[in-house]
């Protein structure tokens, strides 16, 4: 039985700022990554997401990212490795804090924007992040892009991986993602998004932006939630991979 | 045999900046209270003094406090029991995620500053507080003020708690301490302090500012670091207990 | 003739997150107070929204709050006058950065939330916060309640004030708001709120929650815009005082 | 007459914390760089260390630095040219407040750290600095590493520069610093540091790494007061330009 998991980012408010749709997404997730309070989040919006995320009964991960709430994390920002491990282990702990206080347990870490794009390519960062997941709980799975340097390096240390795929970005030969500054970076096409996730979950490959075909490991599909369009599509998605006889859950 | 906890405040530097004596403290106490990010400390701070508590074998403690590094947490803040129940759980949690990396065990929690005082005398705060520590870790000890409301929801709830009192403070006919901003508040005397303490522990009592004796329970004796002369009266402390045949021991 | 001032909240976003409808409310006020970056607002965020209120024409505030932005601005904070009186001139420097830039005037200052609540009554904070402003540009307008202790200190320097009233705010005999924990707080009949308003800035006078008659001065009326329906009455109660004669301008 | 400008950063502290020997350098220097809140620096800070360099009667310069308290600014950040700009006129403004209060007048901006590094060789990034400072203020000075795209992109929006030199870094054959990471960036001994000042400041020209002399304009001198062998550097270079008849001064 071909199996996959959807996952997509959450509790991503901060005090008086609300942002996504949390609620109706988790009819369409198998697995969620909660943000930890330096891009995004608070502690009380991490308390309601996870209280949430349990009673919809998906998977939780924390999703931890640079400190840096006014860039959303999305900047590049130069910090060493050692700062690196520190602020992933800060992070993965208070949101393990607020999973044990609801009787859950913590499953799975996913890096956050920029952070996850350094570490994607970056030996000294990845080795980092993953050294600090294996740390504070070895059994936590390592969710990151597939075939990039956090995977190599999560097996490096013999940490659990999800290998991560995207539904709307073309790759490039090495399995790499076609940089969202080229124009070929996003496919607008829900349809082709659709197909292209199905040949990467059942076939294990997808056709690159130079018309080859590569192997790729589809362990989870990342869903977006920021706006009502996005919702739309993840239902799409949805019911096209039950079509196809896939069966969702996270990754075990 | 008598046995007392002498614990002191740690990790409370921040970046670039330090503050206090943590390295030579540490040889005259039994138990720490580690920052955790929202009044003092950061993440490089926590890890590397979790990592120096555990080559010392002290007791190792998470001491929240207000999200007020401006005011290093010692400004009053209205905020909600929920809200402070969450900001105690999200620290908490975040230095449970170092100690968990250095393979140690976390053993109390006593909030800081302002966080400290207001929980002392107000029954939903306190509430909020003693929740927050059996929902995280039903096995941690709640170390709070001597007699305060801390530590009666602490045993409403039904978690451990050590209580604390101080070497240098004035106490009032009720258990609690005398106002900072009144004239008896402090102690200067480091001799007269020793000896309060000695008292505190062996006959569990204390002589009041209106120098009538009243019963008190010293689990723990709280000693600062913040300036040389803390260090000299640490350094005496520690050993007139010892010349007493009390016992330095954490609390268990 | 007779003359009042619309003024909003504006430019309450930070990084990834928007909140409000400032550009819609724009049509209808004649001042705003923008935010500078404690309790919400940012330094693009600023940017933009002095540019928009120079293109409208409307008088531009500073809206500086205290130092918590997971709060927006709205937990009391008791800090010392000094530290008010610092943190103020910090907030209305930074938005006059923006405003001297695009080539405006700044125009007034306002305090937001908890620390308009507090200066309401204090003597010391809303002294701290008028010289403040004295300070930084002695020609600059302070906003505040009507009748409120920041009218009094404001005056007591010498600077210039704009009271403002509130349209769906009852009021007590003292001039005061009924505070929003009781039951009589809020009116919720837009067409009440609308007479009142007319009746405030014609008679110079309003019922209270007593039904006695007191005088007040209504310099500025506060219109929200943080929903849809807040739109609707800004617009109803825009054209309401348009008929009634009354000319909308900002405080000379 | 031969006249040179030292300046050194100050006013680096942040609520508890204490920073630098600012109280100790003011006897050397003849403009400071006051920290503004972002890298370092709190409102409190400003206000005291404004009214300090009021009282010494040295020049008063800004120091904007990067939004990175935890990294004390020093590590690089990937912001965008609007947000470097905004970042600028938000924390100039906000000294130039403090500046204002207490009767002064605000004469140059010098970015700090990471940002001072990252604007010395990219165009998109100096310019956006240099915008900032003729936007705010066209008649501020703009200090900078001397031979820079800082000082470039000053030249072309038209306002003054003061270029930047330092004593104890060696140079390259293009004018600008070795970087930290090679072995030759530092120059340990104190009397060849002294020997290099006085040949840039009165010949215009430096000795590189390579033995070539350059030319080299020394409009002002760094200082550092971190430590006190630094406090003793400034002193040992004080003596020995007034000793070569040099004239220290601001830069006008």
């Amino acid at each position: 039985m071909i199996t996959v998991d959807l996952n997509c980012d959450m509790g991503e408010g901060f005090g008086a700022y609300k942002i996504g749709y949390d609620r109706e997404l988790l009819d369409y997730v198998t697995s969620v990554n909660i943000a930890c309070g330096f891009h995004a989040g608070d502690p009380i919006v991490m308390d309601k997401t996870v209280a949430l995320a349990i009673e919809k009964g998906v998977a939780i991960g924390a999703h931890p990212g640079f400190p840096d709430l006014l860039g959303f994390g999305r900047r590049n920002m130069h910090i060493s490795p050692e700062e690196a491990k520190a602020y992933m282990i800060y992070q993965i702990g208070a949101l393990q804090g607020f999973v044990k206080a609801h009787g859950g347990k913590l499953h799975h870490v996913k890096p956050h924007g920029a952070l996850y794009n350094m570490a994607a390519k970056d030996y000294q960062l990845a080795r980092a992040l993953v050294e600090a997941v294996r740390e504070i709980d070895d059994d936590l799975i390592f969710m990151g892009l597939a075939n990039s340097m956090m995977i190599k390096t999560a097996k490096e240390v013999g940490i659990k991986t999800a290998e991560e795929v995207f539904a709307d970005r073309n790759y490039q030969g090495d399995g790499s993602l076609v940089p969202r500054n080229l124009p070929d970076a996003i496919i607008h096409d829900d349809g082709m998004c659709v197909d292209r996730v199905i040949k990467m979950v059942k076939e294990k490959s997808v056709m690159t932006v130079d018309q080859e075909e590569i192997r790729i490991k589809a362990d989870t599909i990342c869903l977006h939630g920021d706006h009502p369009s996005a919702l739309l599509f993840a239902e799409k998605l949805h019911r096209a991979l039950l079509q196809e006889g896939i069966k969702l859950n996270p990754i075990t």
